[in-house]
């Protein structure tokens, strides 16, 4: 679960339509630099690794079920054999983004930074699943710019009253008692995916349904034959030895 | 090869020893943020990959040989079925240090954030190679701090002289012209590493040489053994397969 919770993102309204956008794209500043071309082209990764590669970003509210989605999931496609990698946002605060704040324009450059690095591992052929709040509209649609073919925009959904009744952490209560200001879904927005590739919903679903509806959008858009192959069985035991899992 | 050449640095000192220093270890700046664990050991993904994990830091003047070696290294160890991926200093400013510059908090934060990603795929079960300059032994002595386990640095050797004679991209000539002010190794300091895990002289071996050493460091630490057996005669093909490649 990301603590993006905690951002002070002004004077108490609940959208952004009032804020004048603090988040352009960055613009290079060094000069005289030059891409390198890698010598293994990613599609030769592909082959080798026997799946394709790219970023599944998992968006959605505090207590909406991403981080525990997003480790089971990696939990079983690493057992299928897939280079899978889980950037999630307390680890990425702790290291990464240890320099940047809550302020509107550290937690856009958070979401940034996190899909350069994103963009990275997938062009170094892995599977990366990211499981942050990211709820600004225009964040996310910055990251899909970046890699515009492998963003999988994954809106994993539950409404502020299912979240706030599971409360995990104990968040909801500390926002709605207001020692946690400008927290999402309570006192800052959360701005609904328009056009998610895939709607988790984690409200109406068992876990472990919402688990194999992503492990089948993983195997169909990620897959290649030698992985197709078979899997199925294979998948449903990985999915079995997860069950006992409680959903966040 | 990297474009940190184009430091300013300060008033013209060959080394750091006036400079005050602007290059603080980073402090989380976030509250109430927890380390959450991954459900896949690293451990784990050690075995599946045949290897272990880890960075590769190679650094040395411009026109040394690092990036070559680096993209030759990635590839010869792809063909061995190494997960592997080169971080190289030109791909990195347009991407996720795309909005630093060249001052000396913006070279630290630099090469913070390689330091920061290279731990990253490294606990992802990669072996990272990373390709910069880097010529401060302050900010190398932060990223081995990061991961001193996983971190190896590699002293890619050559004097001024002779990396001056190779000037590939003619930069040494622009910084002799004055056209590019701070250059390393002719108006901006490079401290030459003091304990490298492994010093390659690209001054005194072919690049061959060069690489087989690389080649054998690798399987040495990161090799494991279903890897290492019969991977001699593969290595020598993969290794006469980049025999024509010119140095940097």
């Amino acid at each position: 679960m990301s603590v993006e919770n905690y951002d002070i993102v002004g004077g108490g309204l609940v959208d952004l339509k009032s804020y004048a956008d603090q988040r352009p794209n960055v613009t290079i500043k060094s000069t005289n630099i030059t891409r390198v071309a890698h010598r293994v082209p990613m599609e030769k990764r592909w082959e080798t690794n026997g799946h394709k590669s790219g970023i599944l970003w998992l968006t959605g509210l505090s207590g909406s079920g991403k981080s525990t989605l997003a480790f089971a999931l990696e939990q079983n496609l690493h057992r299928l054999g897939y280079q899978v990698y889980v950037l999630d946002g307390d680890n990425m605060r702790h290291g990464l983004c240890a320099d940047l704040g809550f302020s509107p324009e550290d937690r856009a450059e958070n979401i940034r930074r996190v899909g350069e690095v994103a963009g990275v591992f997938a062009r170094a052929g892995m599977l990366v699943i990211t499981a942050f709040i990211s709820p600004y509209r225009d964040d996310r649609r910055n990251v899909r710019k970046m890699e515009p073919e492998m963003f999988h925009e994954v809106y994993v959904k539950a409404s502020v009253d299912v979240c706030e009744q599971r409360d995990p952490k104990g968040l909801y209560k500390k926002a709605r008692e207001g020692q946690i200001k400008e927290f999402t879904g309570i006192s800052a927005p959360y701005e609904e995916p328009l056009s998610a590739e895939l709607v988790v919903d984690t409200a109406s679903n068992s876990f472990e349904d919402c688990l194999v509806c992503l492990m089948d959008y993983v195997e169909q858009k990620f897959g290649m034959a030698p992985v197709r192959e078979g899997s199925t069985k294979v998948r449903s035991v990985a999915v079995a030895a997860t069950a006992t899992t409680p959903a966040d």
